[in-house]
């Protein structure tokens, strides 16, 4: 398969696959377009790489054929969309980009998309074609999170220093291809799922007092941090500790992060971290900080759910985390990082985290 | 009903409290506390200052009344978490509280909390029974959101300047009440309801072309949020003006934030914000900006979601709104600020916004 890379020139990537286009048409060839086949069954798991990635099987989308001519069309379409978004210098999220391709073909009654399924399929699609991310074709994800520590950045012209923002911290954007990192002080990022969290750790003024970044989203991780955190991790090697409930979608937002997901693996080698660390709450911690009072039920999902994450390839020869699944079927439960909270508003700060970190006390 | 106003010393009111049921109990009375009823029966529409606000039924909690004692315990509990957290000078989130209060009465086998849903019961109670917001008890909601602005403040000690943020933006935090609003220099704050909108707005430079300040949460406003709307509306007399989609939920985001809400009626007078204007998306600007080819059907709940909305004291008798309503059953569509994306990504900036402004084409 093909290396993903940073590409410099992505006007210059649309403009081939144009270009590629009208010349076969010139030829009076039907026009066909190349794409890896992006479903479950050409999914694989690079055990050297350490991230899903997609497999060989290609298909070809072709014009004059019935039953693909629609989605020819919508490809063509969206690429132009996105031509003229990297022309203007602007960014579109996926829903502008549906309503800016909702447009009728004129002298019919069809849409080129009705429902935005198709044009977010397009968009994931021609990330395929052009060997760009989404963020490098200027179609943008949802924002969200907070980041603080001792950094400073450019972007857009402006000098923008992480440790001097307040309680607010930095509002991550969406797109962090192009900011810039003049400098960079801290020895880990720790990444956490809960804007609380963040919060709690910023007003304690963790990052200062342990020389490290603290990183939030709220909920499942946005593109635009999962790039900030590898940006950190590539160019600065920092290493990232991921800070999240014992329980399936905790697990899950680790598994993301590190290996990539199963929807997004033709992006994977943009996206994934193999050198990230899981660094709670785990299931000796339950036993070692006495979490067992804050134990919460699993239901019928998050146990069809365990059984799932336990059998993805990347988890099922990983006697660490198998134990873990075990021990978290055995208790019946799960819990939550504000569990802590129990033992005072500072325990997290001031006992839990130094001491995972100073033991490396964590799950890989 | 009381008053309620910004007060200097927190600690000084819970101490009271506590102070007023140890002198109950030295009198050998049965220690009680006053509550006003907080239920819907409870909850009326000031004409005069056009917010929700508690009626005068008041309640009684006591001790010694097998149907009081838990949640006597609970508001005290609570209220000593609250006392410590400010003379720590910390801030932890509902969550955090329900752990904190969630610890086993000596000697039984009874918990003080065993669900969140009773410590946030608590935790309204206590702001009517104090008089202080939850975030003046130290007690945060959720963070959200971004603001960018020629505006300059001050927060823990930080001065950051809201135009130098680069493509992301000051992160809000969950609590406003301690910054400091050092320079403002803008016409009027435009809230909306996507962060997607807000990078579409924050990428064309609108606040700077147009001098105003732009703030986003996603989704429904948080408290932090509508608090900041409130200072720079009161302090700074700058107008507000709501850009939400043309629907039930964009309807009610801005009603919310203009009138309060039923839940919250006890504290309208520290949140609501009469002034408020809803910018967008109307009926009129359907027509106008043809929008009509991206209606979205309205199905049986959003039917039922703007009979409720329509049948609203503080909309009942409002002639725009509805025939706002009215229209919206008649095309029995809604639609979305992404819509006008359609027209190009740069419409909402270079047309629509400043056209609807200029005009002072709002609804009241």
């Amino acid at each position: 398969m093909k290396k993903a890379q940073q590409k410099d020139n992505p006007e210059g990537e649309l403009e081939k696959l144009g270009k590629d286009i009208v010349s076969q048409i010139k030829a009076m060839k039907n026009p066909e377009i190349t794409i890896p086949v992006r479903a479950l069954s050409n999914v694989e798991f690079n055990k050297k790489t350490k991230t899903l990635q997609l497999g060989n099987k290609e298909g070809k989308r072709s014009f004059f054929n019935v039953g693909h001519t629609k989605k020819f069309l919508q490809t063509v379409e969206v690429a132009s969309i996105s031509k003229n978004l990297l022309n203007e210098g602007k960014h579109a999220s996926l829903r502008d980009v549906f309503y800016m391709a909702k447009r009728t073909i004129p002298g019919t009654k069809v849409n080129v998309v009705d429902e935005q399924v198709e044009s977010d399929a397009v968009v994931e699609d021609l990330e395929l074609i052009s060997d760009l991310s989404r963020e490098q074709l200027n179609i943008n994800a949802n924002k969200n999170g907070s980041v603080a520590g001792r950094v400073v950045i450019e972007d857009k012209g402006d000098t923008i220093d992480w440790s001097k923002l307040g309680s607010g911290g930095w509002s991550v954007p969406s797109n962090v291809e192009d900011i810039t990192f003049k400098k960079v002080n801290a020895k880990y990022v720790l990444y956490m799922e809960k804007a609380a969290v963040w919060e709690n750790l910023h007003e304690h003024k963790f990052w200062d007092q342990h020389n490290c970044i603290i990183l939030s989203s709220q909920g499942q991780t946005t593109r635009g941090i999962r790039r900030l955190l590898q940006r950190l991790y590539q160019e600065h090697n920092l290493p990232i500790y991921v800070l999240a409930d014992y329980d399936c979608y905790g697990f899950y937002i680790y598994s993301v992060i590190k290996f990539g997901s199963i929807n997004l693996a033709h992006i994977s080698e943009k996206m994934a971290i193999p050198g990230v660390k899981f660094l709670g709450i785990t299931s000796s911690d339950i036993e070692k900080y006495d979490l067992k009072k804050h134990f919460i039920k699993l239901q019928e999902h998050d146990l069809k759910r365990l059984k799932q994450i336990s059998e993805y390839t990347w988890f099922r020869d990983n006697k660490h985390w198998q134990t873990e699944f075990k021990r978290m079927k055995e208790y019946g439960s799960k819990a939550e990082i504000q569990a802590l909270s129990s033992r005072g508003i500072s325990f997290m700060n001031n006992v839990y985290l130094p001491e995972k970190i100073k033991n490396k006390d964590f799950l890989d």
